[in-house]
This record gives structure tokens, sequence and C-alpha cells, in this order.
């Protein structure tokens, strides 16, 4: 399986970066070096390794300078809870553990003013992030952000149980469940707060949004499935993975599960440059909101510009970034229809009458 | 531990109940029919005796009938979701089989319209909760709905991980747990449904209104821990009970961890009253804010009236209603400062200067 090359991914948005990543990667390594999470040198040098600064800068081109820094916090920190809790680790295939050291994780963050009962580092570093985020932040996008870190959490333990079992889930099942495990959810939640402008809650919250959200969270998801394939296959634990999920559903082959993910992740694309339009070209449409769909369209590019330089993925697969698999200007299916899943089949109703009738 | 005598509740708050009560309860009990989630006759009953149409006209005495109605029915399926698939039942120690249970569970609430792939009569029954509470109330309270839906189960499932690993959490990890675990979440999200009328977001998450809705659920919840300490005794769940939890805690006994825990509710029964009348007296407050306060005073006062009433707790310790502990004019308890219970400690932050911090 590690010969499978990557494909150009379809993706019409123009790159972009924040001119002060640099600055912003310097003033997060020493927060990182203040709270030590990531354990020993090597850790360190994976953390960084992630390049956080950089994929965040990539989110947010035009982001505040404090949103954007405690963005840019929480990814690493995201990061390196990921490998060292979640994806690998002892607790990964162990949800009674698992459930119980995120449940008091969870609750230190809506409550970051005051010291939790654990000293745990990955606690106390996350607490910080939830003090900046309250500092540059609203209550609002505080709220916001903590909904969403948990939405993140419950899927891991979804992610946790079926490894603990065994269980390759259905296309249906881990599409729902890679929504909230891919950490989608806090690493959008925190684009209107390095924008520094919250969106209103009617337009956040109203289904074309929220759907709009959902999208490019799942499309930045099955890239990163692609792009993490073969470092998940040297580490051995790709048992849920698109490819995995695909061969297993299907009866693929890995290059027939390959092209039929680049599907997928084309017809998801369509829909949410089609929708975007509809919505970003509304005449009410406030600037805030405005602001927030570039940087979800910045968001996918943003995810796959990184990987395809970063360590993270690259060193394991030792291709140059000259070689990667580049972009396509088409879709690789133009089909407009729903896809066959039925936890987001609701992305393609009608724009006009069901999704009017979602709304007061 | 049969034999502890419930004391008298401090709750200043009157009685009320919402005039439609028992055309609401016939009319769910036409809807429960329709879904059948209950299974035999057995489970029928069961479910009617919960008294959810009576439980929940007296969180929203003043609730518009549409809204109300599809509270009542997400309340007795809550109900009898819990009894079936939380606190009792074959998954409520398999967090890996209940994680896999709830995840599409979820995720069908999120997206109503579309059929799910499975034929779960629960799932079924909560689609149409769903599309009742999109049809009679806004985008913003059903997103907050579906949010607080999936903390509970975040907490469920934490609940559900400390059974499986014999584990007594300490107070702490209790109540933060609690929080989640009891249903509060979603029960109080249903509140301005059944108001028909969104609480602006602005005053929704301020730190002051967060602090309320959670100092109403930790009320309720610690208020249901003492009325069911009898019927979870009966039927051996005792494991996660405030009682238990301060007896292994402190070492108390079953008298003096009765008399701890009126001590930590009627503290923050205080608490809530203080920072209640500082919000609602506020000049700005909008008067769907001031709505939503009432009805979380009324959900703890009508917690404990529908509790003494119920079958569910009542039949096991077939104690009459008129033999009831009745009401206090004051706190067993009359010190103000913070509970010392890090989770929630954030609610005895001055109410000026600090929480203004929280502010943009």
């Amino acid at each position: 399986m590690t010969t499978l090359e990557l494909r150009p991914f379809y993706c019409p948005i123009e790159p972009a970066i924040h001119p002060d990543v640099d600055e912003i990667e310097r003033t997060a390594v020493t927060w990182l070096d203040r709270f030590r999470f990531y354990g020993d040198a090597r850790g360190r040098a994976r953390v960084l390794g992630t390049n956080s600064a950089e994929f965040y800068a990539r989110f947010a081109p035009h982001g505040c300078r404090d949103g954007l820094q405690a963005a840019v916090h929480w990814v690493y920190w995201g990061f390196a809870f990921d490998d060292v809790r979640c994806d690998a680790g002892e607790l990964s295939a162990d949800p009674a553990r698992f459930l119980a050291m995120v449940g008091p994780l969870q609750r230190a963050l809506e409550n970051p003013w005051h010291d939790p009962s654990s000293g745990d580092p990955f606690v106390l570093a996350l607490q910080d992030i939830g003090r900046a985020i309250a500092a540059c932040g609203t209550p609002v996008q505080a709220r916001r952000f903590a909904d969403a870190h948990r939405a993140w959490l419950f899927g891991v333990a979804w992610q946790v149980a079926n490894r603990a079992a065994g269980r390759v889930p259905t296309l249906d099942d881990y599409t729902a469940m890679r929504l909230g495990s891919s950490g989608g959810p806090p690493t959008l939640a925190l684009l209107e707060i390095a924008m520094g402008a919250e969106v209103p809650a009617a337009e956040l919250d109203s289904p074309a949004v929220r759907a709009l959200t959902e999208m490019a969270n799942l499309i930045a998801s099955w890239d990163n499935d692609l792009h993490s394939h073969r470092k998940e296959t040297t580490e051995d634990h790709t048992d849920q993975n698109l490819i995995t999920v695909l061969r297993a559903a299907e009866g693929l082959s890995p290059e027939e599960a390959l092209a039929e993910a680049y599907r997928l992740r084309d017809r998801v694309m369509a829909r949410f440059l089609t929708v975007r339009e509809r919505v970003a070209s509304g005449p009410d449409a406030s600037p805030a909101l405005r602001a927030y769909l570039d940087c979800l369209g910045h968001a996918i590019r943003g995810n796959t510009d990184w990987a395809l330089r970063v360590p993270r993925y690259r060193g394991y697969g030792a291709q140059p970034v000259s070689a990667g698999p580049g972009w396509a200007g088409t879709p690789s299916d133009t089909r407009q229809d729903p896809l066959p899943i039925p936890a987001i089949a609701w992305w393609w109703d009608p724009l006009e009458t069901p999704w009017r009738r979602h709304e007061p």
C-alpha cells in the first residue's frame, strides 16, 4: 500500500499565507517551551515539525495577530495531543481511560481561570489557550470554541472505541465520526477568532453556513486521510482511514479506493463552491460572514499546501515537494447529485425552499 | 442506606405549571405510541410513569404550545433512553459499544431530514423531535440543542467509562461529569424553544448567564441524586451518585454524606439567586433573557415538585406525597465563599471586574 501515489487535488482557490508567519512561529516556540507538553527532545522536534504556524497562517491569511497566535498555539497543542493521546499511545484503544482523561480536560478549558485538580501539562497549556481566546475573542466565540472542542473529543472517543472493538466503521459512520475526530470543529471555530470578527449567530447557525463549515471540515479531513495514509501505514494505525474504509465497505483494491476517495472529495468540493457562491453573494451577508467563508476556502487549500511540505507527512514517504501531486483544474467526478452517504446527504438539499423550511 | 430520609429543600421559588399539561400529555402519549421506542407494555408503562409532560410543564409554565410539546417529547424520549441505554442495560458499562451507538444517533439529530442508515426506533423518534424543533424554533436554537445533546452524551460516555473501570470519581470529576451526564444541557436548551423566544447569543453566552445555566443544571442534578438514591440502591447502580461520591471521597457515613450534599446544593442555590437577581435587574437585559432566567428557577423548583410525586422515584420508597420532605426557608449552610470544587469555583468569581474581563 505504500506505493499509492497521490493525484492532483481539485481546489480552485489561490494559495495565501499570513505575512507574520515567521514571527508567529517564533512566539509559539517560546510558548511551547514554557508548557513543555511535548515531553522530551524528540517530542519537541516532532511538535515543531508539525509546522503549525504555517498551517494556520494559511487558514487565516488576513488574521489579527492575537487571535491568530492563540489559534496557532492550539494547533501545535492539538497535533501533539493527537499523537500522544488519541491516534497512538496507550489510550488510543482504551475508551474507558480515554474518557476519564478528556472529561476533566474539556472542563478545564470551559473554566480556564481556576487551577484544575491535575497538573497535566496538556491541561495547563489548554487553559492558557482558553484564557488567550477569552482575552482576544468574545464570549460567544469562546463558547463556540468550547463546544467545537467537545465535538472533537466526542468524535475521537468514538474512534478510540472502534479501535478497541477492532471495528472498521461503515462509510456512513466513518464520515459522521470523521467530522468530529479530525479536529475540524475546533480548528474551524478558531477562524473567526483569528479574523477578529464574530459571525452573527443567525448566519453561522443557518443551515447553509452550517453545511459549508461541515463541507470544508470533511474535505480537509479526507485530504488528510490521503496525505497521511503513508504515515499511518508506517505506524500501523490505518484501521480508520478513508482508503481502508472504502476497501472494507466496497471490496476495492488500493488503487480503486484511492480513485473513489478523490471522486468523493471532488464532489463535495464542487458542492462547497456552489453553495458558498450563493451564500456569499446574498445581499444581506455580513462582512464577518464573508470573511469567514473566504477562510473556509483558504482552509481547504492551505491544508494541502501545508501537507505537501510538512515533515509530519512528507518525512515518511521521502517524496520531494517538487514531485508533489499538484492541482487539478476540474473535478474527477462531475456528478452533482448527493453522495450516497446518509450522514451528509442534506448538504445537497435544494438551496431554495427546503433550506428555507429550516428558517424561523 | 434505604432508610435515609430526605430533608426539606431550600428553594425560595413558587411552584407553577402550564395550564395545558393534560392535553400535552395526551398528545405525547399518541406520539409515544407512534414511535414505540419503549419496547413492550411494561416499558410503555414505565415511560408513561415518568410524568414527563408534568415535568416540563413545570419548567416552562408560560411556554408556547408547539415548543413545549417538542420539549415534552424529548423528555419522555430521554428518560426512556437513559433507562435502557445509559444508566442500565447492557451498554451501561461498555463504552466501546455505547459510543458506537450514540455517535450515529447524535448525527441523525443534526441531520433530521434524511433517513439514517439504522432503523433504531430511538433514532427515528429523535429525528422527529429534531424536525419539530426546526419547525417551531430558530436555526440558532436547533444548533444550541444539538450541541447540548452532544454534551450530554459526552458526559454519559464518561459515566459509562467509570462504570466499566469500576471507578468512583472524585467530587471534582463527578461534578464536571454530572453537568453533562444528568441530561441538564439538552433539558435546559429546550427552555427557550418551549418559551418561543430566542435568547441573544451575547447574553446566553455571557459568563454570568453561562454560570446560571450550569448552576440550575447542577442543583437539579444533585437533587435528582438525592431523590433517586433509593431507586438506584434498589437497582444496584449507585456507584456514581453524590452520596456515594461524598462517602468515598471524605469517608462520611450515609447520614453525614446526606447532610453534606444538602449543604453543597444550598450554597449553589444561594449563589444562583444572587447572580440571577443581579443579571435580571440589569437595565439592558432582553425580555427573552428575563423569561429564560425565570425558567431556570422554575426548573429547579419544578424538578423537585415533580420528583416528589413521580412513580419513577416514589414507587420504590412507597413514601406518600403528604409525608414529603417539604421546603426550607433558609439554606442549611450560609457560607458564601466558593465551593472547594475546582470545576465550578468560577461561579463565585466576583460579579464585577473579573467577569468583565471575559467581555470583548
